[in-house]
């Protein structure tokens, strides 16, 4: 049976622009994942009258109520309050929800001791499911009543989406009896007109798995979703559906079910034990930064030389200064001596480079924003391709450190270093 | 007057999770600068029925609606034709909008010419004010009608923010006929409660500017808003009310109405001619990630060493190895000789410069995760800042890159470098 449900997220700091609200996005992404429709998504603020107004209308429009925040101990916490007295329920002491309040204040050791007004977050709606906190204080809950699933949930994100995902998303499974499982394939090197192009008359046609594209910024992720009476019976339906995807792009797929291409990328020089260092010019440090966001990359990333002017160049990377001064500091040829230089400076089994233009000028040759080399250097060879990326600083700069990590992944897994014109 | 605005985002792909709502947080922001209420925020797909019904309940609460989206010149593009039929309003053909589109798409050199259904985005309720979009194709409008002000925006923030700046904001404030303005001072090196302490009486005592914090990561942003019949006499409000937060914070203020910490030292480099480097351990790059983000900065920044083991600390910024192993990488000695190393390797006037234990493990001397010393050497001197930051490598990772720049933008304006216990 297919569900229906409305997002109330409740918070005056919401409507005040205090704070974006991310969970609004990740309810809506899980709830589509589960195969369940969102027709309205509210914000209302910390007022009771509506409040109680909003939830009128959610429960005439849908089956499942989901509320976000106002679960606190402070005075403007009324979403608990307000659901219960729409619905006919009295509010109960939770014993349980009390002693966890109470030892979680106990163990952080807080100094002045608990104060009082917390142990209003266990009075809780009778009768209900009660959503243990393991990422904060306040507990969620669920009830049902007049046809309708009521799911409250706390406002914090580090809080109200492991609960989401630990708590709601296995009841609502249990509530439609379905599985439905999706994998993300991940894309680099073909913009999403040109992919949407080249798959769309296999789009059209699948129904179950679905197929949608999604651009980020410089890829595209492609997302096969399946419905099934299990998730072995998804996972059959999602298998050929991937392979055919992965016969149409071929080694434009970098990854399934993966973070990012340079997570892709520090995982096969894992595998193989080698070493990684980065020598950047219009990047600035964004390769490296990229790098070590990942945690323990200290076994494989040797550094990173962030040579922002030509003088950094010739002294750290020994580009010589007859190149500079023939190419410019933007060349195909002061890239590969980059990234040689850093393999010779850092000791280093593999080295990326990058320079270009990040705008929002072109560079004093006139060369255009956008132009980037991104150079790949190893014991044995080396390594350039020359791209041309859209308009933007940020933009260029994240294309351009994609472009290094595409390198590396394709070295490493021995495929050809050129894209091709598609 | 006070006005009640209510905000309407229209577009399944918000529904479905695919895109975060950032409209939602800007345009809640700049109502709540602009002293416009805002009780309910509500997302509905592009489903001309429920938007209808949607758009009944916001006129019966509000006086002004804003809508977000729908504009464009697909088949689900249906805001204006709803809205229109709402309130009893028909499309015309506006020529000046179609010139501009055509225009548009002239330049932008569209291989393909024009598709038709574009000038579909020149049909405009009869009677409106024409918002002008010269971030897209699809222009907004504003009309009145039935006492309620219907102003409609393009969905993609690169097009929904300006146009909100440059032609609502005018048009709300011209409606309320009153200056409201804001003034943001940034504070680094207290925590936000220790700053709601220190200004907790000042606060409650405030009516005219208002003073607000917001915590962001590692620092807070203090807002003072005042409301007045003029923009003069608006920053008259602020004025003595920014004197005293200065008396009760000195330096703990790093800048006004700026956008970041490294935005002030960049310009206090800039103004003094000076340049700069660093030398990255645990910040692995982000320091130089930040400086080059600014664009610009290539008359400052000479580049940057990003040495995320020691055998690099040792040939690219000349640590000596016996300092490495007497204290370790994560000490103020090798945080020193790192700071000084670079300014000779890069050949810079300053250089700041990072070790520390980002996490998730502790290091193998066992310092603990989030213990980090950031130096700053400069022609003549040294220091090192030593700092225990909070859990989460991320979070690790920013607040030491803070630092730096709070050191350098300290050394740069004469004052102490050691922050005081607070």
């Amino acid at each position: 049976m297919t569900h229906t449900a409305e997002i109330l997220c409740v918070g005056t700091e919401l409507l005040l622009g205090e704070i974006l609200n991310t969970n609004a996005q990740f309810l809506c992404q899980q709830l589509s994942a589960l195969g369940v429709n969102v027709y309205y998504q509210t914000v209302v603020g910390d007022n009771p009258g509506r409040l109680a107004r909003a939830v009128e209308l959610a429960r005439a429009r849908a089956d499942v109520i989901i509320t976000t925040g106002g679960l606190g101990p402070t005075c403007d916490d009324l979403t608990k309050q307000t659901l219960a007295r729409c619905f006919g329920k009295k509010l109960v002491r939770d014993a349980q929800s009390e002693r966890r309040i109470r030892d979680y204040f106990a163990s952080r050791l807080h100094s002045g001791g608990m104060p009082e007004n917390n142990l209003q977050q266990a009075m809780l709606p009778e009768d209900c499911v009660i959503l243990q906190n393991d990422w904060g204080t306040a507990p969620g809950c669920i009830f049902q009543a007049q046809g309708c699933h009521v799911i409250m949930l706390p406002g914090p994100p580090r809080e109200c989406c492991p609960m989401f995902l630990e708590r709601v998303a296995p009841y609502l499974r249990a509530l439609s009896g379905q599985t439905i499982l999706s994998r993300s394939l991940r894309v680099f090197g073909m913009g999403e007109s040109a992919v949407e192009e080249r798959l769309r008359r296999r789009m059209n046609a699948m129904e179950n798995p679905t197929l949608a594209p999604y651009a980020k910024t410089g890829e595209v992720e492609l997302r096969l979703t399946a419905r099934a009476e299990s998730p072995a019976a998804a996972r059959a339906l999602i298998a050929p559906a991937e392979e055919e995807l992965r016969a149409l792009l071929g080694d434009l797929i970098y990854g399934a079910d993966v973070d990012s291409i340079e997570q892709v990328a520090v995982a096969l020089l894992q595998d193989r034990g080698l070493t990684l260092g980065c020598a950047e010019s219009c990047t600035g440090g964004l390769i490296a930064k990229r790098v070590t966001d990942l945690p323990g990359v200290s076994s494989v990333f040797k550094g990173g030389l962030v040579t922002y002017c030509d003088q950094a160049k010739e002294s750290l990377l020994a580009v010589p200064r007859a190149l500079l001064d023939r190419h410019g500091a933007v060349s195909r040829e002061v890239a590969l001596a980059m990234a040689q230089g850093a393999r010779t400076a850092l000791g280093c089994d593999l080295a990326v480079a990058t320079t270009g233009v990040a705008g929002p000028d072109s560079d004093d040759r006139g060369n255009p924003v956008g132009l980037v080399y991104v150079a790949l250097a190893w014991d044995g060879g080396s390594f350039c391709r020359q791209t041309q990326l859209g308009l933007g600083r940020d933009r260029v700069r994240v294309c351009a450190a994609h472009h290094a990590f595409d390198l590396l992944r394709r070295h490493l897994q021995g495929l050809p270093l050129e894209l091709r014109p598609t």
